[in-house]
């Protein structure tokens, strides 16, 4: 029934392959991300449990830990009423770690854990590109911190990690390489600076799908972190991180009505199955809600869903052309390239996936919530 | 624990009773649209299931049959893949209809219901305001598509509905009657020539929020059709359908950090918990992601969520003030009034409802999924 996520499996393991290469040439430990699938079974192709794992959620975190990952790297700053659950998460996964980037936030980790049996492992999270969240490499607040969780008590301060979002708006393979040499300096420098103040990092972790993936050699980081390659979507393809042919998660949906005077095919995916995701808006080439492929993932070139409301997608062309009633009669199904893999995952509790022999060999699924 | 998804018991109710007081007073049938919420719980207090409802997908129509509801309108064209799923639905509701908009889904579903042990109740989706789905009320095709139905051996033809989404983009009152006039007299208009034609229409049925709320008589429709009004949201109050202190759904979030240089707040609700709509973008205030109130839920003037990531929200003020630590220190919580609620509920399984005391009084269920 449509509309529902498919995940080839060709495409994924390909994907996850690639990843992997550049971390083993590169003798970096690969952490892989998996909030865009939150999948056990997805997992087993590219983060299994014998090695370490990013999460976005304690709900993932627990889900995991249960599954028999012992180190699991939670990389979202926590509020204190998330503290209550470290105990049980760490009682089965003894290296999980949570982060912090802020003096309140180390203080109030270092009083908490004085009252949980094991050790609570800790890293800082330092800002490398003005995006989001982190200490910056220079601030005192960087020492002061990582001197707190050093001399607490019942902490295990693990080191440093990153995240360089903003090589999601570098569209040239040039920004991405500057983008990702940055990352690596950045932190490198943070964990240069800590070291001259007495503290050791045994991790500085850092990685997105476009600095990890960009030409360069990653030196002053030991454990590179990405999620959505494994996927990829078309916001990575936009990038040219890969190729709209690489990206593994599409949507099925079917033809349910057409509007003829305005050249519009009408399909039962909406933003409900697709996300309200645009992130090409602002690329090169916007694809809108999705690129649109027939039902065996052929992509059909300059077809799109150019609006959405809940439950209906509208599909029209680039130059207008009126859709063939061969591909887009009524009760046609089509595939849609995600614009944000994550995004349209989201909104799916479990992946029908895709065989080499072009059917559903395994439904997988999906642990979403907080 | 945060982020989770708050239902204000007070405002959600007062909303219900505005929209049923619309109906009573124009002695309209109300069929509430239960896809904002899609809670059994919910539907209780706005759509109880003595009287009709509308629902998104048949996912929440076979919940709603089992819970007892017998007159169930799913209005979204149907794909053919859905047809194997209407009998069950039926033989629990027996009033249950579905809606098509072109000859191609006439016959096919007049071929489908020949097998159906029970009549199929079908509606067909006229176009008011160019915006989506639905035949043309001068168009051949309807007349013909409404004989077709008509003479069905096991259809029962239930008559038109449309929906005038195009007034979400209607700002003022005067655009909101001016919507809200075209729609009953375009779907009347239809009705009319359907009569000429020999077909009769049991139900004229029209609706949307603005157009429900808009200061005319619905005059030429006998059914009112709307959805977010039980919750509103910010899109609603920049359209001047609500005010901001109507929204009764909101988003409870914990300040995880600052970047102080630039006067952010970091807060865990990020689109995986506000979802990805932007529809205020458009309106003459873009609330970004969502308007942040006290974890009262008293608004704080100008502060809303100017970005978010997967799991991190970024709040500022638009005039760029710095947070006042009493309010947004780390760990404080804060509620975020969503842009789009049909949108942001979607993030969630379950509610938080707040009673009058303020305090949670009861979780709600949620259904997701196709």
């Amino acid at each position: 029934m449509t509309p529902a996520c498919l995940l080839d499996l060709a495409k994924f393991r390909q994907n996850c392959q690639r990843m992997k290469d550049v971390a083993d040439s590169e003798k970096m430990t690969l952490r892989p991300h998996v909030k865009t699938l939150k999948s056990l079974q997805a997992a087993e192709y590219y983060a299994p449990a014998s090695g370490p794992i990013t999460v976005s959620t304690l709900a993932e975190a627990a889900t995991f830990a249960s599954a028999g990952y012992t180190d699991i790297l939670y990389a979202v700053g926590l509020s204190p009423n998330k503290f209550g659950q470290l105990a049980a998460i760490q009682s089965l996964a003894p290296n999980f770690t949570v982060i912090a980037d802020s003096q309140a936030a180390v203080n109030a980790l270092v009083d908490y854990a004085s009252e949980l049996e094991l050790p609570l492992s800790v890293m800082l999270e330092v800002d490398v590109d003005d995006h989001r969240a982190g200490l910056l490499p220079e601030s005192p607040e960087l020492v002061a911190c990582a001197r707190a969780l050093s001399a607490a008590a019942n902490i295990h301060f693990r080191g440093i990690m990153t995240h360089a979002g903003a090589s999601y708006d570098c569209d040239t393979k040039a920004a991405q390489q500057a983008m990702g040499q940055q990352e690596c300096e950045r932190i490198a420098k943070a964990a240069t600076n800590l070291l001259q103040a007495g503290v050791t990092c045994e991790l500085v972790s850092a990685g997105s799908t476009p600095t990890a993936l960009a030409d360069i050699e990653h030196t002053g980081i030991n454990e590179l972190r990405a999620g959505v390659y494994a996927t990829f979507d078309c916001v990575m393809a936009g990038l040219g991180v890969c190729e709209t042919t690489d990206i593994a998660l599409s949507v099925l949906t079917s033809v349910i009505g057409h509007q003829g005077d305005k050249n519009w095919v009408i399909v039962d995916a909406g933003w409900m199955a697709l996300s309200r995701d645009q992130g090409t808006a602002s690329q090169q080439q916007d694809c809108g809600y999705g690129l649109v492929c027939d039902e065996h993932g052929k992509l059909l070139d300059g077809w799109y869903v150019s609006a959405t409301n809940q439950e209906h997608g509208i599909i029209s062309h680039r130059d207008n052309l009126t859709p063939p009633e061969s591909v887009f009669g009524y009760g046609r199904l089509l595939r849609i390239l995600p614009i944000h893999a994550c995004a349209t995952a989201a909104q799916y509790s479990k992946y029908h996936v895709i065989g080499d022999d072009g059917n559903i060999t395994a439904i997988w699924s999906r642990v979403n919530g907080w």
